[in-house]
């Protein structure tokens, strides 16, 4: 039963499954409507957007732009949570076998070359809001980290500011990774050493808490105060760390100003508001979903890699 | 071919199709799966948590739990937006028959007999998180809005806080209209009357902020400030307020005391701190869930309907 359904669905099944699920409907004297056969997809008129946390707002801003595409086009968009874990990642790109949507836009936390190779073997197409190898041949859409962690670096400075220390997330991660070369590079650019540098457990507010309350003892050791300010590897990481300037009675941006990344609603509602480069998710969500249409309608072009360009939005947080 | 499809996948089919299907299925040699066909699940792994807007976090907090339990069951949970319409919670329900999930948990911000209808018809197995009337015969988990509301009054005016003011959301929402009931029997218990009352237009940050305003310009009448306290029908309406107290030199607590409802991550990473009434989102998407996984297992079971008691989540919000 299971083995038919399979061969009706497109789905793997071996030669001799096939034609004799074929013959069968052939018997039942029923036309096989070619546009459905031609294309895996049009089955759920659903596309999927994996992220790694689904209560991080980066996300969400993503969500809404991929949503405003892809349901323009006839799609329901549904959103699903990978975690940070790589073989979760993989899990879910394998189990896109089982037919419960017609496209995948991921935005893997981590990439290794099972991740790609899930990618590659997919049965509908996939694009990855994120940044895996040229030679993988998909369509991605990234952000330029190192860019973005140079506008936060020359604003600080255009405000005074040279006593920069750094709350990075795990640098095991993609993001981690690109922007601790970023923030490297940003610094060494301008001339400039870190105060310090900590790196947060995960991209979460209680992470940014914590790693704030580490940065406060590398720095107990110095005097004066030893920091102006603070560049902080998203939103989330900023909001926690300014949580622990304020139980220290530091005041933002008098004492210390703070830059995040990303540009989520919460550097808007975050108070004192939040200076937050951004990476451009909204239109990362755009491209993407842009790609997956396109890709869905012809599945021979050639992959792109699209790279979108960072902006800073200057808030109350930075003098 | 798309028949087919539908009887091998148990949708709807005339009789004859149905034995036509059948008997050249037989004469395939395969034995049919019984568990299988008897349960029209089980065809995705998957189950879909619709809510209105899934930049709320307090969505994001149901859906962590949602999650937690589905997940258990070996699905996978994806999540998607309906809006604030009407229209558009009866055409999710409706594309339900698309057949690209095995159940759906609801949680519509408006309610009318169109969705009740479109719920009872659904292909799939469906709960409603939220509030729809018990002659609707689906199986509901709700949370108890007067009681979490009398929790905040009551929790104020032991804080000696009697001028007290509230921001609503849309009225004609399900939540909004609980909420203003709960809120007006609960000054009434207790024998206050509200300082003033303004509607936002809709759940989210912006309309905070604008409802804020509002609420000044209604005070601006009286001297002397007229209100030492508020409460908002969300966490994104209290945390807008607090910005616009803050524009206008006003301390929380000291001067104005905030409370909001919903007690979600937004609570905890505002500044300060949002004490929040706990409408206990997480227990109810842990109850939807497993209401949902048993009506998978069993259709015929009685519906069943639960309410989940608030608690308060005092933070430094109020004094």
């Amino acid at each position: 039963m299971a083995s038919v359904s399979r061969v009706l669905n497109g789905l793997p099944a071996t030669e001799e499954m096939v034609e004799r699920v074929q013959r069968a409907v052939e018997q039942l004297g029923y036309v096989p409507d070619s546009r459905a056969r031609s294309l895996k997809v049009g089955r759920t008129f659903q596309l999927t957007l994996a992220v790694a946390d689904v209560g991080n707002p980066v996300y969400v801003t993503m969500m809404r732009a991929v949503e405003e595409v892809v349901s323009a086009a006839g799609y329901r968009l549904v959103v699903t949570t990978t975690g940070p874990d790589v073989v979760d990642e993989v899990a879910l790109v394998r189990g896109m076998a089982r037919g419960y949507a017609d496209g995948l836009v991921i935005s893997p936390l981590r990439v290794d070359d099972d991740l790609i190779k899930s990618i590659q073997e997919c049965e509908v197409p996939v694009v990855v809001a994120g940044n895996v190898p040229a030679r993988a041949g998909v369509d991605t859409v990234r952000a330029n980290s190192p860019k973005g962690m140079l506008l936060a670096v020359e604003h600080l400075l255009a405000k005074g500011r040279r006593r920069i220390a750094f709350v990075n997330g795990p640098v095991d991660t993609v993001p981690g990774a690109a922007r601790a070369k970023g923030f490297a590079e940003a610094m060494k650019a301008n001339g400039l050493q870190p105060v310090a540098e900590v790196e947060a457990v995960d991209f979460t507010f209680p992470a940014g808490r914590e790693a704030g309350d580490e940065l406060f003892s590398k720095l107990d050791n110095r005097a004066p105060l030893g920091l102006d300010a603070v560049i902080a590897a998203n939103d989330l990481l900023a909001v926690g760390l300014m949580h622990e300037l304020a139980a220290r009675g530091l005041v933002v941006p008098d004492d210390v100003a703070v830059v995040g990344m990303d540009d989520s609603e919460l550097a808007e509602q975050s108070f004192p508001p939040l200076t937050s480069v951004n990476l451009g998710s909204a239109e990362r969500g755009r491209r993407a979903a842009e790609l997956l249409l396109a890709r869905i309608e012809d599945d021979t072009r050639a992959p792109r890699r699209i790279v979108v360009q960072p902006t800073l939005s200057v808030r109350k947080s930075t003098p």
